[in-house]
C-alpha cells in the first residue's frame, strides 16, 4: 500500500492542502481555498465595528473551515484513502496569534469579546503595536537582557509580546480574560489533537519550539524572559509565562499528538493520523527545498524574502531576525534572516513607473551590470537584517537626465542582491559558515534575470529547488517526520527529506566572472550609500517623521 | 515720433526680434526664426563629417540669416519704420566662441577647414573639452591663480579657454589659422558695425564685459589670466590674448558702433543706429525683469536656472559661476549663479513615469509639504552653485511601498527649490545681501504650485517679471542705453530700464508660514544628503566611473 503525508500551508489569505507520496515526495493531490474573511484590516465582520491604522486581524473559524475543504478536496484529487496518510503537517504564517480560553475557545467567539478588535486574532502583518514594541525592546536594552543579542539586538513589530502588551495596554479585559496566549499554528495543532474547542486541555498543548523561539524570545537553555523582566516591561505582564502560556515546548517534525475523531472527520482523515508540532511557513521551505543539512542557505524569496540557515555554530549576528536551537531542523541552531522588501520593491517601480513587468525585465536585460550606474538601496519597507530598522526606506541614487525605466527596474534587482550579500558577509563575519545555497519561493521561476544578478553578485553558484510548492511540501515532509521511521521507512529525518524534496538537476545559476567583477565594487558603493550609521540613514529615519 | 529700440536675442535653436517702444517698454513686433543647421551634433552639415561625441556645433550663416529674417519681420509686423529705431541690442547663448581670421570670417567658410569640426563654431553645450577643463583648472590650483576665487574655485567645462585649449590639441592647425578667438556675441556686433565679413578689422572689435568676464576669466582690474599662466597651460597658449583677442573691452549697453550700411540692409534699419555691447541671454533677463538696482535676485527658470544679482560688494563664494564687475549693469558686481537642471528634472521624472504633467501637477499639489516624506537632490545634470561638480547625480530618498508618483514629482520640484535656497544662503554667509527675487523665464508662468513652493521654502515673496520676454526684451533694453539719454529721453539706466520693464503688480507668490516651518526641517535633510564632502556624494561620483 503506497503511503501519503498531509501538509497544510497556511498563508496570509488562504490555506493550501498537499497530498504528497511518501517514498519520493510526489505531490498526489492540491487544493486550495482562500479564507471567508480574508484580511479583516478595516472592520470586524462581526459588528462592523471600524478597525484604526495597522490593525490586521483574522478569524478563527476561516482556518478550520478552509482546512476542512482543502483537506478532503486534495485527498479526493489525489485518490487517497484516509487509511493511507501517514500524518499531518502544519505551516501557519507568524507571528499570527490569539488569546483564548483553556478549552481552545478564542475570546473573539464570546459574545462579550466579539466587538472587541484586540480579542481577535492578530496577523503577523498587524502593525499597532509600535509602542508596545519600543518598551519591550528599551527595557530589554536597560537591563541588558542577554537574550537579545540572539535577536541581533532588537525584538521586531510583528512578533509575540509586543502584540501581548499591546492588549495589556490598550484592552486590559482581554488580557484578563486570556487564559491561553497562543501562537495561531500551536492553537491549530492543539484543535487537531485535542479539540475541536471547547473540548481542548491546556496540559496537551504543543508548542512549536520555531515559533517560540523566533518570535517569543524563548530559548531551549533559559527558556521564555524571566519574570523580572516581564514585570520590569508591565506589572500585568509578570506572571504571563506561568500562568497564560500552559503546554509543552515541542520542534517541528516532533509528534505533537494523534488527530481526535471530531477533527480527522472534519479534514477526512483517519483518527489517530500522528500530527506534528507546527512550524512557520517560511522555515517548512528549508526541508521542502531538499535541505536537510547544515551550512546551506535556503532563500525563500517572494514579496519578501526570508533566508535561513541551520549551523552547529551558535553566536550572536547583527540583526539576525532570531538564532534558534531546533528552530528549523532538529539538532542544528537555525538562523532567519530577511529583506523586507523584494518582490514587493519591484511590484512597486513597475507599478510607479505604469510599465509592464515582462518588457521592463526584457529592457534591463540588455543592460550591464550596474544599470548604467544608478544604485538602489531595497528599503522601501525598511531593513531586517543586518539594521533591523524598520524606519529606513528606499533610495535611488545616480539618475541623470538619460536615466531610463529599465535601469530603475534592473538597479532595484541589484539592490535585493546587495542587501542579500550583505545578509551572508555578515554571518561568515560573525562566524556561521555558509557554503551553499538553494532559492526557493515564488520568484526564482518567475526571474531567470533576478537569479543571474544573484549568483553574479554573490559570486556563488545558487541551485534552485525542485518543488514550486516547497513550503507546503515541508509541511508535508513534518507529518512523515512525526509519524516515525517505521511508518515511514525513512530512517532519519535527513533520509526523509532527500527522499521528498531536492534541487533541480537541469539548472544551476552560476556566476560570470566579469560581471562579479564589476559588482564587487558597485556592492561597495551600496555599502557606503547604505551605512546604518551614516547620513543617509539618519535623513531617512528624519523624513519617515517628516510623513 | 515715437521711438523704438530693437533686441535680438541668440538662442540655442533660434533667434527672437523685439521691436520694442522705448517710453514703456510696449512690444510693438516680434517674430522667431530657427536655425536652418540647428544645432550640429551629428555631422557636419558641410562634407557629411560624423561628429565624435559630446560635440555640439553652429553654422555662423545661420546667425545673420536668421537675424535679418526676424528682424524684418518683427519691424514689418510692428509697422515702424527705420529711422524709429534708435538702438540695437544683442544677447548670445554662451559660451558659444568661434576661431576667425581678423578681417571677421570665420574658419569654417574657408575652403580649406570646412571639414575640420573644431573650425567651426562651438555652441554653449559642446562637451568635448573634458580633458582641456581638467587642465586649465588643475593648472590654475597648483599656481593659486587669484581669480580662481572669482569662479568659485572651478572654471566650467562650457567655458571659453577649455574650448580653445581642447581646440590646440585636438587641431592645431585651426589655432595656428585663427587670428581671432571670438564669443559669437560679440562676432554678431563686430558683423553689424563694421561688417559683414570680410570688412571687418580688428581695431573696430567690441568685447563684452559679460561674456568675458563669465566666460574667459577676464577682470576689469587684472585682465585676463597671465601669459605666465597661459604658458603653463600650452606653450601654443602663451600668447593668445596679446595676438588673437584683439578688441575693446566693453559693458552691456555701451555703445560698440553703429550700423553699418551693409548690415542696416541686411537688418531693415538705419545706416548708423547704435548697437549696444553684446550680453549673455540670461544676463539680459536681469533689465528685462525690471530689475535695475543692487540686492534684487532675479531667477531665469527655464530646463536649467541662472540666477543672478547685483551687488554692491564684491567677494568670492563657493560655486559661484562668476562675480564680473560690469558683467550684468554698468557700476555693479555682477554675481552668476546657477542650478544646472531644473524643467529638464520635472520632464525627466514626467517622461519616466509615463505620465501627463498636468496630472501629475494636480495631484502634487494636493499634497502637503515634504512630498509625504519623499527627498530628491535634483543634480540629474549636476550641481553648478555652490558645489560645481558636474559628475554629481539625482537621487530620491524616502522611498515606501506607499510612495505614489506625484510624490516623486512634487520631490523634485522642492528639490530644485531646496537647490536654490542653499544658492541663497551661500551667498549671504559669503556677504552678499539678497533682498528681494523676481523671477522670469518660461517656467513661473508655466507652474503657480512650482512659484508657491520656491516662495514657501525661501521663506520670502517672489515676484514676477512682467513680460514672458524678459531676455529679448532685456537685450531692446540695451539698444535703447547705447542710444544714449538725449535719444531715449530716459536720463540713466536706471531710469530706461523701470520705463520699459517691471514685475506684475497682480501677482506675487508669498509665503505661508506653516509650509515654510515644514520646509526648513526638509531643508536641514537636504544640506544633510547633499553634502558636497559626505558619503552619498562620493557613491554619485563613483557611479559616474561605472557607466
Amino acid at each position: 500500500m503506497k503511503r501519503f503525508t498531509v501538509g497544510l500551508d497556511y498563508g496570509t489569505e488562504s490555506v493550501r492542502a498537499l497530498v504528497v507520496r511518501v517514498s519520493d515526495g510526489r505531490i498526489a493531490g492540491q487544493a486550495a481555498d482562500a479564507y471567508a474573511h480574508g484580511v479583516i484590516d478595516s472592520q470586524l465582520s462581526v459588528g462592523g465595528l471600524k478597525l484604526p491604522a495597522d490593525y490586521a486581524l483574522q478569524h478563527p473559524l476561516d482556518w478550520l473551515e478552509s482546512a476542512a475543504k482543502t483537506c478532503q478536496a486534495a485527498m479526493k484529487a489525489a485518490g487517497v484513502e484516509p487509511d493511507q496518510v501517514i500524518g499531518l503537517g502544519v505551516d501557519f504564517t507568524s507571528c499570527t496569534m490569539l488569546p483564548a480560553r483553556a478549552d481552545g475557545t478564542p475570546l473573539c467567539l464570546l459574545d462579550s469579546f466579539a466587538n472587541v478588535p484586540l480579542a481577535w486574532p492578530k496577523l503577523w502583518k498587524h502593525h499597532a503595536a509600535k509602542a508596545a514594541t519600543d518598551r519591550i525592546n528599551q527595557v530589554a536594552r536597560d537591563r541588558r537582557e542577554s537574550w537579545l543579542a540572539r535577536y541581533g539586538g532588537t525584538i521586531g513589530l510583528e512578533w509575540f509580546w509586543p502584540k501581548v502588551l499591546e492588549t495589556i495596554q490598550e484592552a486590559p479585559a482581554v488580557h484578563d480574560a486570556a487564559e491561553v496566549w497562543i501562537e495561531a499554528g500551536d492553537w491549530l495543532v492543539w484543535q487537531l489533537i485535542d479539540g475541536p474547542y471547547p473540548a481542548c486541555r491546556p496540559t496537551n498543548l504543543a508548542r512549536s519550539t520555531c515559533q517560540a523561539g523566533y518570535k517569543a524570545m524563548w530559548n531551549r537553555q533559559s527558556g521564555y524572559p524571566t519574570r523580572d523582566y516581564f514585570t520590569a516591561v508591565h506589572p500585568a505582564m509578570a506572571d504571563v509565562v506561568q500562568k497564560k502560556m500552559p503546554g509543552t515546548l515541542m520542534a517541528p517534525g516532533r509528534r505533537a499528538g494523534q488527530l481526535t475523531e471530531a477533527a480527522a472527520r472534519l479534514l477526512g482523515l483517519a483518527r489517530g493520523t500522528p500530527v506534528s508540532a507546527a512550524i512557520i511557513d517560511a522555515h517548512a521551505g528549508v526541508a521542502g527545498s531538499g535541505v536537510a543539512e547544515a551550512d546551506t542557505m535556503v532563500l525563500v524569496m517572494g514579496t519578501s524574502s526570508c533566508h535561513m540557515i541551520n549551523s552547529r555554530i551558535e553566536t550572536p549576528a547583527p540583526g539576525v531576525a532570531g538564532v534558534v536551537e531546533d528552530g528549523i531542523l532538529p539538532g542544528y541552531f537555525g538562523y532567519e534572516t530577511g529583506q523586507a522588501c523584494v518582490g514587493d520593491a519591484f511590484a512597486w517601480v513597475t507599478r510607479t513607473l505604469g510599465q509592464d513587468h515582462a518588457e521592463l525585465t526584457r529592457r534591463a536585460r540588455d543592460l550591464s551590470p550596474g544599470s548604467g550606474g544608478v544604485l538602489a538601496l531595497d528599503w522601501l519597507n525598511g531593513c531586517r537584517t543586518p539594521l533591523m530598522d524598520g524606519h529606513l526606506s528606499g533610495a535611488l541614487v545616480g539618475l541623470t537626465l538619460t536615466t531610463r525605466p529599465e535601469q530603475l527596474y534592473r538597479a532595484m534587482l541589484e539592490g535585493t542582491a546587495f542587501g542579500l550579500k550583505w545578509i551572508v558577509q555578515t554571518l561568515r563575519e560573525a562566524g556561521v559558515p555558509v557554503a551553499r545555497f538553494v532559492a526557493s519561493g515564488g520568484l526564482p521561476a518567475k526571474s531567470p534575470l533576478l537569479m543571474q544578478i544573484y549568483a553574479d553578485v554573490l559570486n556563488e553558484p545558487i541551485a534552485l529547488a525542485e518543488s514550486d510548492q516547497s513550503v507546503a511540501l515541508g509541511a508535508a515532509i513534518l507529518g512523515c517526520l512525526a509519524a516515525g521511521s517505521s511508518a515511514s521507512g525513512h530512517e532519519n529525518f535527513s533520509a526523509a527529506i532527500h527522499a521528498m524534496a531536492r534541487q533541480r538537476n537541469d539548472l544551476t545559476y552560476r556566476p560570470q566572472a566579469d560581471a562579479s567583477r564589476q559588482y564587487e565594487r558597485m556592492y561597495r558603493l551600496y555599502r557606503k550609500a547604505g551605512d546604518g550609521q551614516g547620513a543617509l540613514a539618519q535623513v531617512m529615519r528624519a523624513l519617515r517623521q517628516m510623513e
